[in-house]
């Protein structure tokens, strides 16, 4: 009797994890598209004609255009948790830490995961001009990893590895203003000399990197 | 026999010049729209809508959306001269004219005269992906406004008036970074205090603005 019910469940948990495996398929292919041709370039007609897939196939998965906005975002912040934060977050003290979190975003960067340079800052620049559930969705990403880095470099402060001045949050602000600008010039020169440049000015903001 | 063709030549010149005042106004609308809708969203039909004009009167000034693209940049551009580059070069001390362009440059995004921010900001995310012509007229906006920062830089370096390391290309990467991360912030969240930031990581780079 367990015999084929097990084996159903096997099924359905095959097909369940297909399913995961063709929908994540499709949102890495619109997270690349989206890094060049915008999150409003987005449409399930051209994505279907980018990964071959059928419309009727792409609707199953999103209902409407924001639906899969929406879910490209979910995806590429799970690429970046995967690139830049889960590395960073095995050092535990703070110095370490925002420099690895800094650090490995220069590094994502140079893997060229996408072909727009971060997909995030490629997107805020889009939508920063487009109140909705989009920007709100982009706004929460970006909140949280000002937090984490915010969190970072309390934690040095506290342990007096920097200085105590300027407070956390203009520290943050100077530091990713090094990584906004790392990704601009990559991306619009393709020239890894940029993500030096950015290596460079975390140096002079916080000191060589503990090694 | 002169008072006629004198007459002529002023309604010539007046022509012209109406000409030109319409041609200005459908651009500076049309490099408003850019910083919302990218400069890709700018159609001729599109603008005719904004503007209440004429497609036909719209397609006598510019006989493609390519030029009429290239020709919001230049407009962009003569923007940018007046609001940013002209107050900053009535400093002649490098340090002072360093300073001058980069708060010039705050002060104007705190005009609000563009809804999106700094127009080549905006537009240079848009198109980093996107080879062609109107990329390269983007391009060289940005190589001239390096190379006029990287010069004043080069000229307080030489007189003294900042340290000699990091080199002028690095200091201005730096520099370029607080801007484009106060455009960014200010852009996306609205508020002043972003440039504030900016401000304070240019003093922490550069020292106090000399008065």
């Amino acid at each position: 009797m367990t015999q084929p019910a097990a084996t159903e469940t096997a099924t359905a948990r095959r097909q369940r994890s297909d399913g995961r495996r063709s929908r994540d398929a499709i949102l890495d292919a619109a997270a690349r598209l989206a890094t060049v041709e915008g999150l409003d370039g987005l449409s399930i007609g051209g994505l279907a004609e980018r990964t071959g897939m059928s419309k009727s196939g792409l609707y199953a998965h999103f209902k409407s255009k924001e639906e899969l906005q929406l879910a490209t975002i979910d995806r590429a912040n799970e690429i970046f948790d995967a690139e830049v934060r889960a590395p960073a977050r095995s050092q535990s003290d703070g110095l370490a830490r925002l420099w690895a979190l800094a650090d490995e975003f220069l590094a994502h960067l140079g893997r060229d995961i996408f072909p727009g340079g971060c997909f995030f800052a490629a997107v805020g620049a889009e939508f920063s001009g487009h109140p909705g559930r989009v920007k709100e969705r982009i706004l929460t990403f970006n909140a949280d990893w000002i937090a984490e880095l915010v969190a970072a470099a309390s934690q040095a402060q506290a342990a007096g590895e920097i200085p105590d001045t300027p407070g956390p949050e203009q520290l943050v602000f100077e530091i990713d203003a090094l990584l906004l600008m790392g990704h601009t010039t990559y991306a619009m020169l393709g020239d890894p000399r940029s993500l030096e440049q950015a290596r460079q000015g975390l140096e002079r903001l916080l000191g060589p990197r503990p090694s």
